[in-house]
């Protein structure tokens, strides 16, 4: 990158916020993927909507390429620029600015972090439902970008649910509106939505307002053990079908079970294939009946355990068992692959059983957890990226996981994004017609290119 | 529309289905919008997504226009061909094709009507929400094109939150197939939520999967007259912020009021301001206890009645003021403008108000009646199109009322969509950026314009 440009851009934003030392841009340079890495040209630490505006404006005349990034926890390298263009950071449009009590809204800067939001309404008893893993550092505006999740989905929904209004920069810098505070608007297409989960190739986002709910006023929370795989499936498939539907419905397989044991010391077995999360919310007396419904559906399953919580300390404890899977495997070998595949829900049985058999196949350590009720797995292989070898049959596991995916009706990413880590799947399951549609789309927003260049899709065929 | 073109769209789908008799092309020359009616060049009802796909085909070869239509429910005359183009009548593709009672799922054909589906899935225990007062004749096709809403969507959101996986004809006659089963999915752009509420314009809908949820198993019905319409608003307000959220919160104000009595005698008083509809539904715990949190807000802003039905008959009688009030204006006067300014739900006293006043100032006949828990307003404007100057006081007087909306922060449309009706307010709403994002998503999925022309926006600046 040019030194000229380099001072026209620090002209907008200032120079301490303008970074270019070879520290910087090594720190700018990865984010929550293994595997990736590629340097940026600078790092741009904009302080307003109209400093990114006229970032962008700049960058889009002199066709220099940008990655929009919150925290970069993202999972597909959706926040790293391979092309030594300018990472625009967002943390620092970092105000809560608004909560709209009368019309149950919140209104945010791009850059605040999920979990401050949060705590913010839940003071008001309100309730922001999405939770994904990251939540207490991942950004407002990373989340909308690649549509979180969280334990939370199976009821509440995901971002996308709550996303009622947003400005972003476009392109070429310009400002776009769409949405606001009411809840039915169906003047024209739906940008909002089209805009959330376009991982930073459509727009950067400045400002969200998101949807807000009363919080419930009661949980019970419940952690099964089933000695059988197949039996923990039926259960999430029977609690289903017997028309309840807890907040939370998540699911640990044996090796990561081992690994949490290993871990955090929370007392789980070593011999069962299978531990089941539940949380359910609502009114206390639906609660209660929702609570005991699960327990008979789980004990008929033969679950050779089931712990209810006796209060928020406990159910905190048994929680941790899920929160900490993620960090439990990661400590196992140097380099992890986590996945997102995601199917029908009654195909959780079949799905977990591929993983495995596809594991053992390709001599893989793999754990698997995840949101059951969404039927949304996370496959995690514990590998070692200096190990070509293992990383090649890792890739290959992957692939086959994700052919079995699309096979079943599901997809490739239910949260984490396609980014470039999954881009070659991509085609396989949305077609040459939703390449078309989507290379379309990006063409008429981003004529240029040069939006988070290289994600998700390639522009043209190859 | 010459000869032998309409002879190579009947060898598609048959001669008995090729309409181009005076009669069928003056029938399908409007639809549900007051003032606009316009003649079709040919009539075809197609009966499967294959037919369709070579119809688009032979269109988009001829640059011929085609305006898909379900039932014709349409009230901003998104349905109309206003260029002597194809009608595409979808009511032959009518099956219900699964309901899966395990991943909560409905696969519907896109001219299903919506209460045959809401009939077949309760019948399994299941829910629909979406419940636009046309569901008894209205396509499911139809529904998702606008995006329909209901009296439902305070509690329960809008067709949009159902919709999970489409099969989609483009402009071309190509196939385009978007989501399925999984109840998240982030891989590439989310064409779903772009294609709901796109009015034709981007796409013919053959096939529709939406999310089930549980049927809430009680349900209560109030009735609740008030002397004054700035309490019934504050009412309105106050429910929500005591963290109750009814399924259904409507509205009728004193015009309707008279109006609904003098059609359907079902014992309304003449002298109140305003007349809230409120149902709850969920646990029976909680029902009893948000109907009873209810009935202490509308006594506190001084309610001069409050009638809780007794049982699921009488639900239905309280319930009718409602569902009538169209009806009841409509017969009031030969043309009936029925328009859906939306406001965030704190500005729901202030709006009505201002429609008040603009209808005295006008000299018009105004009733509103609406879903005053999502801030959605029908002020509906009885008049008779033969009289041009009580016409231009309407649309003068409207065009008042959507300037107010907006710079309320609402939209100009909560759920009957811009056809050409509304087509002039939009560029004030979404800004000339919005427009451009609009007509350059446009451009790439029909870039000839054959489908729906001149819906929404024009295609390029006026």
């Amino acid at each position: 990158m040019e030194n000229s440009f380099i001072k026209a851009l620090a002209g907008i934003v200032g120079a301490p916020n303008t970074l270019t030392d070879p520290e910087s841009l090594a720190c700018y340079g990865y984010d929550s993927t293994p595997e990736l890495q590629s340097r940026p040209g600078a790092v741009l630490l904009p302080g307003s909507a109209e400093e990114i505006s006229q970032v962008m404006a700049l960058c889009h005349e002199a066709g220099v390429r940008v990655t929009p990034r919150g925290s970069g926890t993202n999972l597909s390298g959706g926040s790293i620029s391979f092309d030594a263009g300018v990472v625009l950071q967002t943390s620092r449009l970092n105000r809560i600015l608004e909560i709209d009590e009368e019309n149950l809204t919140a209104t945010v800067e791009t850059g605040v972090i999920t979990s401050a939001l949060h705590r913010e309404v839940e003071a008001k008893g309100l309730f922001y439902p999405p939770d994904p893993g990251s939540m207490n550092i991942s950004t407002m505006g990373g989340n909308v970008a690649e549509n979180s999740g969280g334990l939370r989905g199976l009821k509440y929904g995901v971002t996308d649910d709550y996303v009622m209004g947003l400005k972003t920069v476009l392109a070429d810098g310009d400002l776009l509106k769409t949405g606001g505070k009411v809840v039915k608007d169906v003047a024209g297409y739906n940008l909002n939505q089209l805009l959330v989960s376009s991982e930073g190739t459509l727009g950067i986002f400045t400002e969200i307002t998101v949807k807000l709910i009363p919080k419930p006023v009661a949980k019970k929370t419940m952690l099964v053990h089933f000695p059988q795989l197949e039996q923990a499936a039926l259960t999430v498939s029977h609690i289903i079908a017997a028309r309840i539907i807890p907040a939370t419905l998540e699911f640990l397989d044996r090796v990561t079970i081992k690994c949490v044991e290993d871990y955090a010391h929370v007392g789980l077995p070593l011999d069962v294939d299978a531990v089941l999360l539940i949380e359910v919310d609502g009114h206390p007396a639906q609660v209660e009946e929702d609570a005991a419904g699960i327990r008979e559906i789980c004990e008929r399953h033969h679950c050779s355990f089931f712990q209810t919580a006796a209060g928020p300390e406990e159910a905190l404890k048994l929680a941790t068992a899920r929160r900490v899977a993620l960090s439990a495997l990661a400590r196992m070998r140097p380099t992890t692959i986590l996945e997102d595949a995601t199917v029908p829900r009654s195909c959780i049985a079949p799905m977990v059983k591929l993983i495995q058999d596809t594991a053992r196949k390709y001599d893989l350590l793999i754990g698997t957890f995840g949101h059951a009720g969404d039927g949304n797995l996370h496959p995690t292989c514990l590998t070692d990226e200096r190990n070509p070898d293992e990383i090649s049959r890792a890739h290959k596991a992957f692939g086959e996981i994700f052919e079995a995916t699309i096979a079943m009706g599901g997809t490739i990413t239910g949260e984490h994004g396609v980014g470039v880590a999954k881009k070659k799947y991509l085609p396989k399951l949305v077609g040459e017609s939703g390449l078309r549609v989507m290379r379309g789309i990006k063409g008429a927003l981003d004529p240029k290119g040069i939006l988070n260049p290289g994600k998700i899709f390639s522009l043209t065929s190859d």
